[in-house]
């Protein structure tokens, strides 16, 4: 999978709530954007039960085909949260336990309230590099290519956050946007030729609402500002030879409230 | 990955949009709610890019694990849509243009605007049995055990909705759920005791919010309501001899707004 250039991640979401409907993911939608802002293309997601083999199975088939792995859920303390076990069987090690991560959650605690289900919070993969956990003070780790972090939102953005710098980006990907009132029916064979002169930048076409009214927002992705620049032009060119008025617009750009 | 009575599903999520954090994936949980409501396991997600050979692995690599595939996304009229070419690969099979789709298609346009790029969302990998589409005329279809959604939720909704009825469930997943104002870390060994005691139940344990406060909701789930309750009641009372007063919640019920 080595591009050259290029750095990639996959995110691993590891839970059964998001698999059974009960809660809907929001960290992936954090990390994308975030791996992106870093340079790190965003290559896949894994959404996996709590399920043993299938964790282990997972982490070593992606660690071995993306540059980073970054895995959600299942590092608290109860009998649901097994994914430090899993990672150590991946990566075929034992696990130790942290005498200041001890101290550290002993410290959030009053005494006495120090038990064993608490003690599996300290205990990591030999060879962990812990990453700080600012709001609850269990923390995630790193183990190699591979990044632990919690699943409550709260604490899995503070942890990537505290921790986004130690990953090496590659080239950043800049984008472009354009919005026009025309069915994406009409727009799709000019779209495609841009596409075809500029095999080097993604063109994407989203069907979206604006003002009350169908459109499409065009996307453009790429590493370099001119070419890009160049591709843009030729989209509004097109666009504006249909019949549009195309509008530039944030390539962030929200969904409708509708959707 | 045949298990007796149980029938398992994947949703393969197929766009850079979702991957470059542009877009928040809203059809996952949709799914997986409507799966659950079936009797289908949702065991895992996969979220890949407009990636010819990628979508092609990915299609053929969960057919044979899984009972269900539901793909979503890449079913539109653009260069960028390229499902259904990666779907008649993934099964070998060429592709064929529907003459009823194409009128059905045509008579939702203007005299004039039918073209070549509309035409792609009538052809169809050799052997697709059709999926309506009320909202937009173009059809999603069922390849054998593959599922071809659009991407757009309110069309992929009600694709859904309108084609679940054929999938056949397995034994219908109950559930039950208590909240508790107690910490994760202070009720984990009693939890991990009762789920020892009914491994034929899965209990999940989710720190939570409620009334401002922090505690954890305890989530069981299994297919017979007897065995259920009284795994329930296990977990009820050992959250009262920890000085807890566990109270009933829906077992849907949303995560925190702060989340």
């Amino acid at each position: 999978m080595a591009e050259p250039g290029i750095v990639t991640a996959c995110v691993v979401v590891i839970g059964n709530e998001i698999l059974s409907g009960r809660t809907q993911d929001k960290n992936v939608n954090y990390l994308a954007k975030g791996l992106e802002s870093l340079g790190i293309r965003l290559r896949e997601v894994r959404i996996v039960p709590d399920d043993r083999k299938k964790i282990v199975d997972t982490v070593n088939e992606c660690r071995a085909a993306f540059d980073y792995v970054i895995t959600t859920g299942g590092i608290g303390p109860t009998h649901d949260d097994i994914t430090s076990e899993c990672v150590a069987e991946a990566f075929g090690v034992g696990m130790y336990r942290d005498p200041e991560t001890v101290e550290l959650i002993r410290s959030y605690l009053r005494s006495g309230e120090m038990n064993e289900a608490r003690m599996r919070m300290a205990t990591f993969p030999e060879g962990a590099e812990l990453i700080a956990n600012p709001v609850s003070a269990a923390p995630g780790y790193r183990k190699e290519n591979v990044f632990v972090l919690a699943g409550v939102p709260q604490i899995m953005r503070a942890m990537f956050d505290g921790m986004k710098h130690h990953l090496s980006g590659g080239s950043r990907m800049r984008a472009r946007a354009v919005h026009v009132h025309l069915p994406e029916g009409a727009i799709a064979e000019a779209l495609g030729e841009v596409q075809e002169r500029h095999p080097d930048i993604d063109i994407g076409s989203y069907p979206a609402m604006r003002q009350r009214r169908f459109g499409v927002s065009v996307v453009l992705r790429g590493t370099d500002e001119a070419p890009l620049d160049r591709a843009l032009a030729e989209v509004r060119e097109s666009l504006v030879a249909l019949g549009g008025e195309p509008t530039d617009e944030s390539p962030d750009s929200p969904p409708d409230p509708e959707d």
